[in-house]
Formats: C-alpha cells, sequence, structure tokens
C-alpha cells in the first residue's frame, strides 16, 4: 500500500521553502495535530509579514516538468495561513516522476527561515501542512512562528476515510470540502464507497443504465466521469489516493435497475417471487459484465487497489432458487453456499489480477473461505475482539487496514473522541513481520444516516483523533488529558479554515464557525 | 402564556390572500407538517403561475397603522414558494392594535382563489407557512397547490425552543437560522438562555462589566443591545416570542468576574478558598444589583414572562461560609439551605412582579420548597417519570411547560426522532383544569456539545417531531409509520429553504444540502 498514482514531481530530493522573516520575541506554545514523531519548540520566537513572505524552491534534481502540486499547495497555503492577502509569487519548477509515496520530512524554522526537506512532494505537502500549523497571531493580528525542528514521518501509510455515497448522495462539493480537511489531519486514502443497495451514483460510460436507472435521479444524483475526475485530481493535489468500491456480490440491488439478469431471481416454492438477492454467481454474462466494469473502473481510477467490497452476503435467495442450487450441485458445494460465494470472489479477484489491480475486500471474505492464498488486503470491520481478527489475518500473511473502532457514522457525543482515539492497533501478540502487515486504519462514515447536512460536524474533529492515532508515535501520543487541549486548538484551525467541526466541549474559538 | 409583545397589526379579523390560479390538474397527496387540525385534501389540482401570482389583504378593521408583519411574511413567502423569482407586489395596510397570541387560521384553496381567514396576524402567519407547504412543483417545474381545507389551531399555546448562549457563543446568524426553522415548524417561543457558569455573553448597559469580563471575548463573543433587538424584531416578525433566562442563584459563575461580592466566597476551615459559589443571598447589595439588572431585562425584551432559572444550587459553598451560616442561624433556618434558597428566589420574583413580568422558574425550584404560592408557571425538565412531576406542578394550581422529554443536545440516531414524537404531555390522571394548565412544551438544546457548526443538524428535524406534538392533534398524530413519510418531506422541504437539517433515514431528496 505504498504506491500512489502516476504523476509529475513524485520525486523532488530536497524541497526547501524560504521565508523572509523579521522579529524575534517571546512566545506562547503552539502545538500540531497529529503531532510529529520528534518536535523540538523553542520560546524563540520570529514574525512574518504576509507582504514579503514567500515560498520556494531550493534544490531538485531534474527540470523537465513543472510541479504543478507543490505551486497549488504554496498558493492554497499562503491563503490559510493569511487569509485576506493574495500570494503573487508563482514559480513554476520542474522534478522527474516516480511512484512513491515516502510522506516523511524534515522542518526546520530557524533565524529567519524555514527549510522544508522531504524525499516526495508528497512529504512536502505533510510537511507544509504542519508550517502552516505553527504559525500564529499575536492578539494585535499579527504573525509569528516560534524557533522548532521537525522530524516527521507516518506510523502507518494507509490512514484512510470512507465515505458512502449510496445511501445518501453526497454532492461533490461536500467531498471536495471532507478531502480539504483530511490534509489538514495527514489522512491519504479517500475509500470511495461509490454504490450499494439504494443507489448507483457512478455514471459508467460503459454502462449508463446502471446510473440512469438505479441513481436516485440520473442528472441530479449521479458522478459524471467529469465529476470523478475532479476529486481525483483535487485529492491528488492533497496527497491522497482515491481507493474506488465496487462492493459485490451482496450489496448491489441497485445494480439490477440498469443490468438485467445481473441479480439472483428469489424465488418463493417454484417459482420466482419477483424480487431479487446478490449477484448470481452461476452465469458467465455476469462475469463479462463484471470484468467490463471493472475495468473501466481500474482506468477511470488510477490507484493500484480497488476495493471489492465481499461483505455481507445474504444466502437466503440464493437457497431460493432451483437453478442455483443445481450449479451447487454441480459443482460439489454441498449446502455450503459460502462456497459459491469463494467461487464468486475468487474470479472478481483474479479478474482485478488481470487489470493489475490489488484487491482489498471486507474481513466477511477471509472469515468465511479455507482458501485465502488469492487474497492481499483484508479489511477488518466487524465489533467485539478486532485485534484477534487482525492477528488471524496477518498470520495468515495477509495485509490489515483496521476499520472496527472507527465507525463515526455512529452518533455520540463528541466528548468521546477519546474512544476513537484510545486504540492501539498493534497491541496483539505477533512477531514484528506480522504487526508490519497492519498497514493502517480507516474511518468509515456510513450513510444511513449521514448526508452532506451533518457530514462535516460528525466527521470533525473525531476523525482527526483517528488521524492522530495512525500518523503519530504511540507512546507519545497515549494520554488523552495532554492531548485534549490540542485537539480542541486544533479544531479552532479546522474552524478558522471553514470546516464545520463541532466542539469537544465548553468553550470558544477565536473565530467560530459562521453559518449562512 | 397566550400575550405577545404588543406591536401593530395583532387584530385581523378577516385576513385573506389571493392568488392567481390557471388549471386544473391531477394531483399527487400533499402533506403539512405539524399536521393540521382539520385537513381536507382533494385530488382536484390548480396551477400556479410566479408570474401572476400574489397575495393580498380583503378585510381589515382600521386603517391606521400599516402591517409591516404581515407584508414583510408575504415577501418571505413569495421567495420560499418561487425560488429565483422577484416579489414586486408591495402592499401596506393597516389594522388596530391588540395583544393577543391566537395562532388559529382557516385556508382555503378552492376554484382559483385561496382564502387565508385567522383572527390575529399571528394566525395569519400560521396560514401562511401552511399554505407554502400545499405548493409543490412536478417534474417539469410547474408549480400547483390543491383545493384544500383547512382548519387549525394548536394544542398548545407555548411551543418552545432553548438555545444556550452561555457554553457556547452562538452567532446571531446562527440564531436569526433557527428562528426561521422555528417558525417553519410553527414553534413559537425562542427561549434564549443567555447567560450561564462559563460565559455572559449578554451586553448590559448598566453593568457593561458583565460581559467585559464574563464573555469569552467581550467585543467578538457578546450580545450587544443591538443583536437582541435585531433577534427579537426578526423572531416577532415571524410570530415568535423570545423569553430571555437570567438563571440564578446557581449557574453565575460567569457573573462573578464583572461583579464582584455578589458570588458568595468560599471557605477552606476559616479562611476563603479563592472560588466562589452561588450569588449571595445574605447580602441587600445583592436585590439592589437584580433589581437593577431585571429592570433593563424588563425594558429590553417585551415578553411579559422572564425565565430565573433557580435549578441545580449547590449548597457546598454556602455551608462553607461563616457569614451564610450566620444569617441561617439569625433567620431560624436552621441547616436547610433550601430555605435559604428560597428566601431568595422568592426576593427575585417579587422583584420580577414588581416589574410586571411573570416569572418562568426550573422544577427544582417547585420540587424543594413548601411554599410555592408565589410561583406561576414552572419548567419540568428532569428525567424520570416527568408526567408525575407535570401532575404535582398542576395540583399545586401551577401551569407547566415540559422540557424533559426533549432534550435534543444528547446526540444520537435520527430514526430516534419517533423519541421526541411519542410524548404525550397530558397522559397523567387529572381533572380538564388540571390538564389546561399544562401549556406547552420546549425542545432544549443545550450547549456544552452545541455551538453553530452542529446546532441545525442536531436540532432539524428533530425538533420538528417535538413541534407536531406540540400543534397537532394526539388522536390523529399517534402513528410513527404514517408520520415517518411526512416528517421524510418536510425535511426535504427544509433543505429546500437552506435549513441543514439531517436525514431520518437511507434515501434522497429532489434538492439536496449544498454545502459551501
Amino acid at each position: 500500500m505504498c504506491s500512489v498514482n502516476p504523476g509529475h514531481c513524485t520525486l523532488i530530493k530536497y524541497i526547501f521553502l524560504l521565508l523572509i522573516i523579521i522579529h524575534l520575541g517571546l512566545n506562547t506554545a503552539e502545538s500540531v495535530w497529529p503531532l510529529p514523531q520528534i518536535f523540538i519548540p523553542s520560546p524563540e520566537r520570529y514574525q512574518l509579514k504576509p507582504q514579503s513572505f514567500s515560498f520556494g524552491y531550493r534544490r531538485y534534481l531534474d527540470t523537465k516538468h513543472s510541479c504543478s502540486v507543490l505551486d497549488a499547495a504554496f498558493k492554497r497555503y499562503f491563503s490559510i495561513l493569511f487569509p485576506g492577502y493574495s500570494y503573487a509569487n508563482l514559480i513554476t519548477f520542474s522534478v522527474a516522476t516516480q511512484l512513491l509515496f515516502l510522506n516523511s520530512y524534515k522542518l526546520s524554522v530557524f533565524a529567519g527561515q524555514a527549510s522544508l526537506n522531504a524525499e516526495t512532494v508528497w512529504g512536502s505537502l505533510r510537511g507544509l501542512e504542519t508550517f502552516s500549523q505553527l504559525v500564529y497571531q499575536d492578539d494585535l493580528g499579527s504573525y509569528y512562528i516560534n524557533k522548532t525542528e521537525i522530524e516527521d514521518y507516518p506510523q502507518f501509510n494507509y490512514r484512510g476515510i470512507l465515505l458512502d455515497t449510496s445511501r445518501h448522495y453526497l454532492p461533490v462539493q461536500a467531498i471536495l470540502k471532507t478531502l480539504d480537511a483530511m490534509a489538514y489531519s495527514k489522512f491519504n486514502v479517500f475509500h470511495w464507497h461509490l454504490v450499494d443497495d439504494p443507489s448507483f451514483p457512478y455514471q459508467s460510460h460503459k454502462f449508463p443504465d446502471l446510473s440512469n436507472k438505479g441513481a436516485f435521479h440520473p442528472v441530479t444524483h449521479v458522478y459524471t466521469q467529469s465529476d470523478v475526475r475532479r476529486v481525483i485530481s483535487y485529492a491528488r493535489m492533497r496527497g491522497i489516493r482515491v481507493l474506488p468500491e465496487f462492493d459485490s456480490p451482496g450489496h448491489t440491488k441497485s445494480w439490477g435497475k440498469g443490468q438485467s439478469e445481473l441479480l439472483t431471481p428469489c424465488y418463493r416454492g417454484a417459482t420466482p417471487s419477483g424480487t431479487f438477492g446478490p449477484v448470481n454467481p452461476t452465469l458467465p454474462s455476469t462475469y463479462q459484465f463484471m470484468l467490463s466494469l471493472l475495468k473501466e473502473v481500474a482506468s477511470v481510477f488510477p490507484d493500484p487497489y480497488i476495493h471489492l467490497g465481499g461483505d455481507e452476503v445474504d444466502f437466503s435467495c440464493w437457497r431460493s432458487n432451483p437453478y442455483i442450487r443445481a450449479f451447487m450441485h454441480k459443482m460439489g458445494f454441498g449446502l455450503d453456499f459460502s462456497k459459491l460465494e469463494a467461487f464468486y470472489i475468487e474470479k472478481i479477484v483474479n479478474i482485478t489480477s488481470i487489470l493489475r489491480k490489488t484487491s482489498i475486500v471486507w474481513q466477511d471474505v477471509f472469515d468465511y473461505h479455507e482458501r485465502r492464498k488469492f487474497l492481499s488486503v483484508v479489511e477488518v470491520w466487524k465489533q467485539g475482539c478486532y485485534l484477534c481478527e487482525v492477528r488471524r489475518v496477518v498470520k495468515a500473511g495477509l495485509r490489515v487496514i483496521l476499520a472496527s473502532p472507527w465507525y463515526l457514522d455512529q452518533p455520540g457525543p463528541t466528548h468521546n473522541w477519546a474512544r476513537y482515539y484510545n486504540v492501539w492497533p498493534l497491541a496483539f501478540k505477533g512477531t514484528e513481520k506480522q504487526k508490519s502487515l497492519v498497514i493502517g486504519g480507516e474511518v468509515c462514515m456510513w450513510g444511513e444516516y449521514v448526508d452532506a447536512t451533518n457530514l462535516s460536524p460528525r466527521l470533525w474533529p473525531r476523525a482527526s483523533a483517528a488521524a492522530e492515532r495512525l500518523w503519530s508515535n504511540e507512546r507519545q501520543t497515549s494520554c488523552v488529558e495532554r492531548a485534549f487541549p490540542r485537539l480542541q486548538e486544533f479544531r479552532c484551525k479546522l474552524l478558522r479554515r471553514g470546516i464545520q467541526a463541532e466542539p469537544l466541549y465548553v468553550g470558544h474559538c477565536k473565530h467560530e464557525y459562521q453559518s449562512v
């Protein structure tokens, strides 16, 4: 899970940013969320003048391509640092292309300059975020930054947020806003649970009827190809990968509306009942369709991973259907429908491999199948002893993404943020090698009760608690009481940046959220 | 509780609104929330043309004053009915002034006209709201209304929402937005819990230090006199009273910062500990201050009621203070500090009477004092058998506002809206006269975990469930399953009007909320 979609400016040996610093003075303690691995603050402070502040490059390896990602980031962070000022200093510069997803960086603020040093553009983005959090204003409105030394890298490479656009349609703006906020907490994967039972908003160019008939509305409640490109590009500019999920064979009711003979007809006795169950795994046409759809998905989404779902398959409809039962008999599956499910999933995983993508599945696929060697990455989502499950998966030599403790769609008082903070993904008995298979974690924002009206306050700042767990050193961030004031301050920063992050407890921010 | 601040156009014997209706056609069933008392829909429908639509008056009693309330409502509802069209048809008209708070109206849509008939301007506002909910668009964007007969009036006269601006400061815009949404659900009282322990945002002209020192910030986190006037006027235009609460003697920590010697110094042994407890009830200066403050409040807030709080008084500080103990001894209160509290509250209630205002108190005041005759209205807020408490209060001949079942600041899944719907305020053994003392109910949105970032989705549409309980006939609205689709549709209307109301369950609205 350490790669990213190809693009320019991914290898930059040293990126330095320079800033004009005027004045030395005293300080109040400042904080960064998530906490950097090595963070040496100092009371010595320097004043920043927006008029004379600029970002710049110091050294790079190649001059063949312009680095649009960093140029855009400079503009973005200038606006975040100095609201109301405009940044004219546009420099284009060039670097060679290479696939890397290193997020490490070094940041040094000292003697009138700040230098940011990163192996990759993605690390530079993380460093810019940290830099932006170090700058603060005094009561008179002057900007300051303290002398600081930071060396930083993430604890886990996969730090994801799942949004569900099937149970409720999320306007593209709501997704982009979430990507902004994700970057502020150093999340790096947007897991897009695009389609599910209630609606199919993805507008496929090969199968337009899927959304024409399966979306809540074929025009206003769909993601066009252009919408999807926009989301992917917006995410990439912020160092965020977009992982598409096309969950099957269950959770596919909406697929059936635009693709006849895909779903299994359920039977009442000897006659079809008129309702439909999971994808029909017995027909060759099913796999032709899935190959064709996934081929499109593989080309539209540049990420090397595809999430295939595979969770919560209800066997009752398969069981009711005489043709399915006949197929089971022919294949020698007996009455064990999980074998039929495995048969289906293996074929879909193979299709994904042919398309040169790696598949991720929900833990159900791992749990209910004996043959597990065809799997790569398993996402653990069930409640209960989720670390027991993590241990089982890594013992089987597979990689794990942990989601169970971060089901944030469940409403709850904000003060239970500590519940999402006090999670220890590696607290199981296992070898170092096994633990290294835990590649990260994911906040799940399922859509039963969530849409654009409540997405932001339900996510933020609770998801930021998970973000620190996934980025920072476990030993330095084990104390909820010490984290609390930092998270409160970070939440105020989110408000200042226009993110509708709800309060943790009684109190105030200098700049409150202004509703419209 | 059936009066309102004095103003123009409160008595209008007949208000008629006329609309130009063009076309007859077929229909889909339409709904109104909260459900009118008598509602006779019909499949016959009429088309509305925004270009030729107008509101107008048919008959009125007096022509001395212009009715700004209804003129403004016509403009507002025109925009709600036909977004994107502008309304040029401004008529001023005049009516006599009288104090009434009747909310009843009759609405008839028939043969190319709609007529709205109300005793008061406030009833007209309710009727306009109902009218606006009857209009709908077909898929081509044409507007329709069905032939309809409605006779309507509220079940309870007091239908309140409490906002807490002390634990978090709510920008004025967030309050105004809430008032908009309140009018859509026919709420008629904004209970403004202005001040409390954490902050004192009310900017008093007599005691400016209260907010200078007691607000979170003396400039950005206060309500100026002009802010307060704006809120009151905005509310009045929507038929909503503003009930101010100045809770004492507990919940007053923030008061002490700007008003020395008001709070009781707590003692550790024989010396003051440096901390402060409730208002000091033993000093004459306390009552001089309270008279002066409440006199200001009485003049700033035109509502004939003032909420005096009186809840959750902690006796430990009073107990620690030797001067308080000496006073207790002198007064013959023994060790019963609730007698001291009663002594204080009686004096404050008397001050309120002198100011010609009626006082409302939290149930604690009723519960802990033997002499209850000085009380008028008691607000029941504690959980448990709240109807037992309601019964005790009405048996004592006092009026009741019920808040216990509507503590909406507690986060919870939206689908528990039914919990706020299945409330039966009169389901206790009592005489008709006793039941008539239950004047209404109130949704409480305490501020520990709520500010402008999450206020709207936490309130709406759950508060609307309470609104129907307080407005509509209990027998016609006893079935949650029948209410569900109507509430879903009403929630879509709220979105269309820019209210950030969260979803009840999986699904969609024609116009989703567009985040910014």
